[in-house]
């Protein structure tokens, strides 16, 4: 059988917003996240729970970040999202408190079945939890959950399960060593 | 010796357009793609054919696509190019029907020969076969054949032949298992 | 004990220009380096300059370009800046002659310490020397000295020295084999 994507299929996916919403998301990002060169964190935060998301305290949205469903989307507190990262949210990301993406990392919950002539459309959430730091430049992929604490070092491409406390790297990424946090 | 990048070489690489149309193909790609958040898709497809790309039917173009030359570019039908993705055709790039590359992945067709103190300027093209799928962020480098339906994945470097019907993944990107496509 | 990115500590961190120099520069860098389609590399590096930077003769700069801060950056003669590249020089950015960084490359001076609650910044120079090549999509860490024509290939993450005259690849990228030039 060959793929078709003429007759792509997209699944159970629900967009989650009617096209009205999604079309004035498409404007204020543009306008606000994508082209604003300040942070104006409160403003961003403030449109992003105007669009659905929950988001909590403190939260740092840098220049270029790009988040494709808001409603789709829970922040923690004193989350920081860095300049061009990507949250490629057609199913929900959630962040837990104290969580770090750095520069053009770029999380996606989308995946096609590539053993369907359909390409058939997968969705699946992806969460990184309390303390967590994904690298610049890294890669998280649909299904994943980041334990708390861990590092998905720079660069490097996760596409499993990250356990708790750990660093991570390379591509796939690979457990290096444990991460211990010294009393201040 | 050393590189002398002030008497760069371009060897024989010829740009395929007048000044004047590559001013204009500047100002077009700054406006209906980079900058709109629509697809537009058959706009752009509209566009490409206009300057030169000869382009199938049904192709699906998201926002922030990146052509550098469209009179280097084929796309047969049904091809998708996802957001962010770059088609840097210094050298021409062929896509076969039902080819799907996904978003921030890099297809380069230039290169430079580091033996050589001019640096001289290489470029080869780029095919990627019917029914293959570039997985997000992955870099196809100058000269590569991806066969038909072969799957780089997410985040991976290909710089040498991918048979086909195959998944390969890394960097470099390397043989993973056979992609069987089952019935409808 | 867990990150808290409430009390996040900047360390000895140091910004190096005002607040009303950075907010001019953020304006003409989206301006002239982000949005403007044409290379104008004159401009670019007269203005450089006039923000601190001390940049060679010669020096080619594509659009797209991103620079963090200017008047922490030395460019030597003839230095090539490919589309998107990124040169995040919180701390001091040094490329040497006839340096070549590709397209979607990412310089990144910028760290953090995993191992304290307050996930304090640390900053270290990078410097790449004469005649070295940072390939497409490459990933170049803080503290990372690249010695003279030493190449970074395509999407390749390098985190410690790359010693002079040697290519590297890979994840992290390792030694691949010699350069060597001929004459011309």
């Amino acid at each position: 059988m060959n793929v078709d994507l003429e007759n792509f299929s997209p699944g159970s996916f629900d967009r989650g917003a009617s096209a009205v919403k999604e079309a004035l998301w498409l404007v204020v990002s543009l306008l606000l996240f994508q082209w604003c060169p300040l942070k104006l964190s409160a403003l961003k935060c403030a449109v992003l729970r105007a669009f659905g998301a929950r988001v909590g305290r403190g939260v740092v949205i840098k220049p270029q970040v790009k988040i494709t469903f808001p409603w789709k989307l829970t922040l923690g507190d004193h989350v920081w999202l860095g300049e061009e990262c990507w949250l490629l949210n057609l199913a929900p990301i959630t962040l837990g408190n104290h969580v770090c993406i750095s520069q053009r990392a770029f999380l996606c919950t989308g995946n096609h079945d590539f053993t369907k002539p359909a390409f058939d459309l997968i969705v699946k959430p992806i969460q990184v939890a309390t303390g967590a730091w994904i690298g610049a430049g890294a890669f998280v992929g649909p299904g994943v959950s980041v334990g708390s604490h861990a590092v998905l070092t720079a660069g490097s491409v996760a596409t499993a399960e990250l356990p708790p406390d750990r660093i991570y790297r390379g591509h796939p990424a690979v457990f290096v060593k444990q991460r211990v946090i010294a009393s201040a």
